[in-house]
C-alpha cells in the first residue's frame, strides 16, 4: 500500500475536540506535494491490474473494507464523536451506513449491471453494407481524487460514497483526508490499507494524503493521472476544484456536491389537518445534527392562512426550546453565525424564534426566520444556503406566487410536498417545476433522509452538484466514474471476458435485455 | 412552429459550389441575436409539453422527420452535393443513415431502457428504520443547442445525431445551422418543422438560427434557458464553447467531438500475410470523403520489416494515382494545405507519396508521410490531428517503442488493430493500452465506417472529445441529455405514468432487471 508522507514530514496539524476546541492529540504528518505526487503516481500504476480484477475479487475487497471499519471498534465512533461533535448514536448509524454502502457496491459490482454490456452481432449479410461486430462494455474512468466531507466523517469521507463507487467502477482513488477529523481518517485509511492488503489489491490502489492546506487539493486534481474528482462541501470550494479541473490541459469531470436549500412545500389541506404536528417534525428535521445536512430544510413555504399559522407556532415552540450540539468547526459556526446574522439584519426578514444557547464553543443557537413571497421574488439572496439549523418560512399570497418562487430558485438537492388527497390536483401542478429544480422530490416526509440503494438520487441540477446528471449517493453513484469502448470484430481471445459469446451477466443483445 | 429570423434580416449570406467556388442561390437570412433570444424562449416553453409526450407521440415525430427528410428528394441530395463537394453515391448514404438513425431513435423512445426507470419499493417494517418507497426516472436536461457540421451535411447536421438523440431525450432543440451547407440546411430545417407540425408537437420543440458568425453560436450557448450543447468540429471551435458554457452562471455540459488522428496498428504476421493489400485499403479509407472523416486513419504505426515495406510500396502506389474530390470549405483547405506544408517541412519526416492534383478550387492532393517513433516521442505536435487526406507512418524498432508512441498519444476516437493469430499475444498487451486511449476499438477493419446501432461508441477521451464519457453516435447518445430524479413516496396519482406500480416497460426492481 501506498503510504505517503510519514517519511518525511516538514510539520504536523492536530485536530480539534468540537466540543471545547482544544487540541486533540496525537500529531498527524502534513502531506507534501511529492506525496501527492507519489500517490498519484502509484494509482496510475495501479490502475490496470486493479480495473482488470474479476468481480468478486473486487467485491471482496469492498466487503473487507467494511469489516476492517467495524473492526476499528468503539475507538473510531468515540474520536469520531470528539472531532465532529456529532452524537454517538447518530455516528454509529453513519458507521452502519457506510459499511451497509460498501456491502451495496460489492453486490453492484457481482450484478455487473454497470458494465451496460451491449452486443450487436455482426451482420455481414446486409445490404448496402454488412454489419461488424460491435460490443460494448463501461470502462472505469482512472484515478480518482475524493476529497473527504466534514459533515459525514465517515459515510461520505475516507470510506464514504465516492471512495466506494470509484472503486467499485474499478478505479483506484487517491483519498483527501478532510482536515476537521484527521484521526478518524487516520483510522479508516487504516482500514482500506489493510482490506488491500488482506485481499491481494494492487499497491496504488488507495492513496491517502491529509493536512490543512487547500495547495494538497489544488495538486491532487491537477495531476495529470488524477481522471475525476469527488467532492461533497462548500459552495466555494467545489467551485474552485470545478475551475482547476477545467483548466488542466486534459479537463477532468468534478463531482461536487455543493450547496442547497431545500425548500418544503406545505400544501393547504395537509397544512389544515395537521399543521402544529408538521411544524415540530420540522424542527426534529432541521435540528438534526446541528442542521449540518445536505438536505437541511432551509426554505418552507406555504400559503398562507390559519394552517400555516399553527405550523409556525408549533415550530417556534420547538425551536425555542432546541438545545444546541458543537457543529462541526469554527469555521463552520463562524458561517452560519454570518449567515443567519444576515438573516436577521434584512428589514424584509423577520426572527422569529431562536434555539436555546450552548454551552462552550462552537455551539450555535438554531435559527428561524420568516418573510414574503415578494420580497423573495425580489431579493435572491434570500434563496441561498446557510449552512446549519436555520430556515426561512416564506409566506405566499396563493399557488401562483409559490410557484413564482420555486421557479426563482437554483438547483436542489430535494424539494419536498406535505399534501392531502385534496392537494393532488395543485401538486400534480408543482411535479414538473419541482423535477426540473431537484435530484430528488418527496411526499410527505423530510430530505434529511438519505437511503443508500438503487434508485435514490442524492443530486440536482447546479449548484446543488456540479453535475446534475449525477448522484453520489445509491447505486447509480457508479455511473460517474464510468466511459463506454466499443470494441469491433475483435477475436474472441481477445475480447473482455464479459463480451464474449455466452459469458455470464446481464447485457443487451441488439437493444434488447438478454 | 418557431421560425426565427425571416421577419427583417438585417443582412444574407449564401453558399459556396465546393467544386467551383462560386456563390449559390438563394440568399439566406442571417439570424440575430434576437432571433437565438426568440428561439431560446420557445424551446423553454416547449419543454414540459414536449417531454410529457407518451413514447408513442414522440417516436412519431422523430420518424416524421425522416420521411419529411426523403419527401424532399433528390433536390436535397444535389443542393448537398453542391454545397459540400462529397459524391452524390456518398450523400445518399447519408440520407440512409440520417434516416435510419431517427427511426432507430424512435425504437428507443419505445423500448423504454432510456428512461433506466428502477423501484426501490417501501420497507416499512425495517430496522432500525423503515425505507420510504423510492423511484428513479431519466429526465430530460432541458432545451438542446446542437450546432451543424460541414462534414456530415446530413447525418451531423441539422436533423442529424445530435438533434435526432436530443430530442428522442425530450429535450428541445435549437440548431445552429453550419454555414457551409445553408441551403441542405434550410430544406431539413423545413422538414423538420413539417414533421413537428403533422404531428402535433408543441410550438418551439424545434428552433432554428443560421448565419456565418460566431457571435450566433456564442449567444446560443450563453442562453439561460439552454442546458446542454452538441457540436462536432474543429478542437479550436469545441474549445471555445466550453469556455462559454463553464463561463456561465449556470454552467452547462458541452459534447464536442473535436480532433483525432485515430491510429492504426499494423501487427508483424498481417502485414507479413498481407502487408500490400492492407496497404491499398488503407488508401481506401483515408481518402475517402477528401479524408474529412472524423474517424480519417491519420497515424500508421508498424515494427520496421518486410511487411511494413510492401504496405507502404502498395499506399504509396494507390495514393499516387489518387484523384482528388473538393474540399468541403475554402477554410478547411487552407487548413489541410497548411498542416500538411508543417509535416512536409519538418526535417524528421520524409513525404513519400502526394495525390494527384484535382481541378478546381478547394482540389487538395492526398499525402503520406513517413518517420520514426523516437521523433514522434521527441515533437508531440506529430500526433495532432491534420483534417484531410493526410497520413503519418511511423516506423518503430519493436513492440516497446510501439507502446511507447502510443502511450503518448493524446485521446482518440478510434484505434484499429490489423492483425493475425501469431499477433494475439501482442495484441493483448495492447488492448488495455488502446482502450485507455480511444472510444472504440476495432480489428481488421478501417474506422471510417461507423456503424449507427446500440453499442457503437463514437467518443473517446479528451480532445477526441470535450466528455469521454459520451458518444455522438449509437443509441447511447441519448444519456448525453437525460438526468436522473427519484421520487420518494410520490402518491401513485402524482408518480410519472412508467414509475407506477404494473407500467409497461424494463425497470429494476431492488436492484435486478424486472
Amino acid at each position: 500500500m501506498q503510504r505517503v508522507s510519514e517519511a518525511d514530514p516538514t510539520t504536523t496539524f492536530q485536530g480539534v475536540d468540537a466540543a471545547t476546541g482544544a487540541p486533540l492529540e496525537p500529531s498527524y504528518p502534513i502531506s507534501s506535494l511529492a506525496d501527492v505526487d507519489a500517490a498519484c503516481a502509484a494509482a496510475d500504476a495501479a490502475f490496470d491490474a486493479y480495473r482488470a480484477t474479476d468481480p468478486e475479487t473486487r467485491a471482496a475487497f469492498l466487503e473487507a473494507i467494511g469489516e476492517e471499519i467495524v473492526a476499528l471498534g468503539d475507538a473510531l465512533i468515540e474520536r469520531a464523536h470528539r472531532e465532529s461533535g456529532l452524537p454517538v448514536a447518530r455516528l454509529t448509524g453513519e458507521r452502519g451506513r457506510t459499511v451497509g454502502q460498501l456491502k451495496l457496491f460489492a453486490q453492484v459490482v457481482r450484478d455487473g449491471y454497470w458494465r451496460q454490456a451491449r452486443i450487436d452481432p455482426a451482420l455481414p449479410d446486409r445490404q448496402p453494407l454488412p454489419r461488424a461486430d460491435l460490443r460494448l462494455r463501461m470502462v472505469p474512468l482512472g484515478p480518482v481524487a475524493v476529497f473527504g466531507a466534514s459533515n459525514f466523517p465517515l459515510a461520505f469521507s475516507t470510506a464514504g460514497g465516492d471512495t466506494a463507487s470509484a472503486l467499485a467502477a474499478g478505479c483506484p482513488v487517491v483519498v483527501k483526508g478532510h482536515p476537521a477529523h484527521p484521526g478518524t481518517d487516520d483510522m479508516v485509511a487504516g482500514a482500506i490499507r489493510r482490506a488491500a492488503e488482506k485481499t491481494g489489491m494492487p499497491a496504488g490502489v488507495f492513496g491517502h494524503v491529509r493536512g490543512p492546506a487547500n495547495a494538497l487539493g489544488a495538486a491532487l486534481v491537477q495531476d495529470p493521472r488524477v481522471a475525476a474528482v469527488g467532492f461533497t462541501g462548500s459552495r466555494g470550494g467545489g467551485l474552485a476544484l470545478m475551475k482547476l479541473a477545467q483548466g488542466r490541459a486534459v479537463p477532468i469531470p468534478v463531482y461536487a456536491e455543493m450547496s442547497s436549500i431545500n425548500p418544503v412545500l406545505l400544501m393547504p389541506a395537509a397544512l389544515a389537518a395537521r399543521g402544529a404536528a408538521l411544524g415540530t417534525a420540522f424542527v426534529g428535521s432541521l435540528t438534526m445534527g446541528a442542521g449540518q445536512f445536505c438536505t437541511n430544510p432551509g426554505l418552507v413555504l406555504a400559503i398562507e392562512g390559519e394552517g400555516l399559522e399553527a405550523f409556525t407556532r408549533a415550530a417556534v415552540e420547538a425551536l425555542t426550546a432546541h438545545a444546541p450540539q458543537p457543529m462541526l468547526t469554527g469555521g463552520i459556526r463562524a458561517a452560519y453565525a454570518k449567515g443567519t446574522q444576515a438573516l436577521a439584519s434584512n428589514p424584509a426578514v423577520e426572527q422569529i424564534a431562536c434555539g436555546l444557547e450552548g454551552d462552550g464553543v462552537a455551539r450555535e443557537m438554531a435559527r428561524l426566520f420568516t418573510t414574503d413571497a415578494q420580497s423573495v421574488l425580489a431579493d435572491r439572496a434570500l434563496g441561498e444556503e446557510v449552512f446549519g439549523a436555520s430556515s426561512l418560512i416564506i409566506r405566499c399570497r396563493d399557488l401562483d406566487e409559490l410557484k413564482a418562487v420555486i421557479a426563482g430558485l437554483e438547483g436542489q438537492l430535494t424539494a419536498t410536498l406535505h399534501m392531502d388527497e385534496a392537494d393532488h390536483a395543485a401538486a400534480a401542478s408543482l411535479v414538473p417545476l419541482l423535477e426540473r429544480k431537484a435530484g430528488r422530490v418527496l411526499a410527505n416526509g423530510w430530505p434529511t433522509g438519505v437511503e443508500v440503494s438503487h434508485a435514490m438520487v442524492h443530486g440536482g441540477p447546479f449548484p446543488a452538484t456540479s453535475d446534475g446528471r449525477s448522484t453520489s449517493v445509491g447505486t447509480l453513484a457508479i455511473d460517474r466514474y464510468l466511459r463506454p469502448v466499443c470494441y469491433q470484430d475483435l477475436p474472441a481471445a481477445l475480447l473482455p471476458a464479459e463480451l464474449r459469446d455466452g459469458a455470464a451477466g446481464p447485457r443487451m443483445i441488439d437493444g434488447k435485455s438478454a
